[in-house]
């Protein structure tokens, strides 16, 4: 189905896409969000934040959900669906989804984010879901007591290895490099903590299992070359981000690892294309800076509507 | 009196200051907060904030308030005290304050914001806080179906002008241009409303009074050179801001209207003092933008206190 041409559309419900809706709809451009299947973004699988401005302590999931309310307080419409292909070379924009609907828009701001990065060794795929798996708050909790390896040296490492500290006290973390590339501050919560094992210079070989679920993996030292099998029930892999950008590829410009290019904060290499959040910045990645360049994006996106190009 | 050398030092309290010190503190760098004796910011003159992500309506001053509990609740100490002058010739950084206070630190993150700025024309000084003054929501009140008059075409002005309609229905916008400036959504607010009267390309001439207090100004059409006079009861100008950047003068890069100069989002000219807020963005000059930009800042100073030039 196609629809008539919106003002702005907004890929995307993290922190960025829905600051931007917020703005957006305030201006009166009654913008539509395609939220995806997996709305608010990765905040959704975290627990408390404690870094949002003005809340000490707030569910991640909490604080999404009366963003969308405020987005949709405010006239923003959200469709639940997600992209499949775009058409940024003529004007209006044309966006498609994967309930075979074509949205037109004369404006566009992607926020599409970033999603965790896999290993890619064997037994990955068997024991996915099976044990192996991104996400510490989701599947932490089927853990209690149980034996679990975090792989990973960076802020997300750091993090799932001390939330998982809530259901067991078997936790071992499995770092490529000679230290950890996390924060000092989350380095050292995990360094600090006696009830971590930590394991430097050390990659997956392996999973193992029993068919119906991991048993545990195969490490290998990449100093002494050694092979070691760690017992396991649960892996939490953790070494990083990919940003959702697959549906703008041939039609933005993106780095070498497919972040958009942004100049100008939030301007991409097609005007009237805005990009805000993970999906271009790999350096801060925290809800408030992503909140912050969702604005940005909408208030950009306001002042290229007002502009006679756009009136098309 | 001479402190210890920090490690973090924050110059300034609204959004940008408070959410660095924020992340400041949580990655234990113990920031001292210097809030100077306005603190919160230009939100603690506001009203209704209705595009805070996650508040639907918030009164500017609560969600201040909670930003400088949330800081304080994770160790930001808080000084409230002016800068006076600083010295970034040398490192530790050295920031001198009105009591008598030298603070010494080995990165600083300025966030000192912006001030409304004043028309300097006859009559301003004379009538200033008698009828003359820049803030409508905090003075607003003082005028119950009185006479008011706004001076600006901006987004302050037309905030301005449609909040005193709380208290009075005599209201004139004054704008030197021939359209408006501000953002779409808040001329058109101010366009359709027709108890707002509308008088463009004529700037304020002279504030006349009874000494006592305003009576009413002459305005000047810039077109037809006539000269009108409007009785006024309250004038609010709005005619926009001046950075707070005196004490940084010759100690950092500026732009010609005074603001800090900034590269890759938040450093300055001197490696390991940052700028966030106001104090650098004329452009976007929201709460969600300058929390954003503090957290950029704070992050950048905790890898900047991580290399060994910071530590000394």
């Amino acid at each position: 189905m196609k629809h008539p041409v919106a003002d702005l559309i907004i890929i995307g419900s993290g922190p960025a896409g829905l600051t931007a809706a917020i703005y957006a709809a305030r201006a009166n451009l009654k913008p539509i969000i395609i939220e995806g299947y997996n709305p608010g973004g990765q905040l959704m699988s975290t627990s408390f934040v404690e870094n949002w401005p003005g809340e000490k302590s707030i569910l991640g999931p909490k604080l999404m959900m009366q963003m969308r309310d405020h987005a949709i307080h405010f006239g923003a419409e959200i469709k639940t669906e997600a992209v499949n292909s775009v058409d940024f070379s003529s004007r209006p924009f044309a966006i498609n989804t994967d309930l075979g609907n074509t949205f037109m828009s004369k404006a566009v701001i992607i926020a599409t984010g970033a999603n965790p990065k896999k290993l890619n060794c064997p037994g990955e795929s068997t024991y996915w879901s099976k044990g192996v798996t991104t996400c510490a708050v989701c599947d932490g909790a089927f853990y209690p007591n149980k034996k679990v390896v975090v792989i990973g040296g960076g802020d997300t490492a750091m993090e799932d290895a001390s939330f998982l500290k809530k259901f067991t006290k078997e936790i071992t973390i499995v770092h490529i490099l000679d230290k950890f590339t996390a924060s000092y501050a989350m380095q050292q919560r995990v360094i600090n903590d006696p009830a971590i094992t930590k394991i430097y210079e050390s990659t997956v070989k392996e999973f193992h299992g029993n068919t119906n679920h991991l048993t545990g993996l195969t490490i290998y030292n990449t100093k002494t070359k050694a092979e070691t099998k760690i017992d396991a029930d649960g892996v939490f892999i953790a070494i990083g981000l990919s940003p959702n950008t697959a549906p703008f590829k041939n039609h933005l410009e993106m780095d070498h690892m497919g972040y958009i290019k942004v100049h100008d904060h939030v301007r991409t290499s097609v005007e009237g294309v805005f990009a805000a959040g993970d999906v271009h910045d790999y350096k801060y990645r925290q809800a408030i800076t992503s909140a912050g360049a969702g604005c940005m994006a909408a208030l950009e996106a306001e002042r290229f509507l007002a502009t006679c190009e756009a009136r098309i």
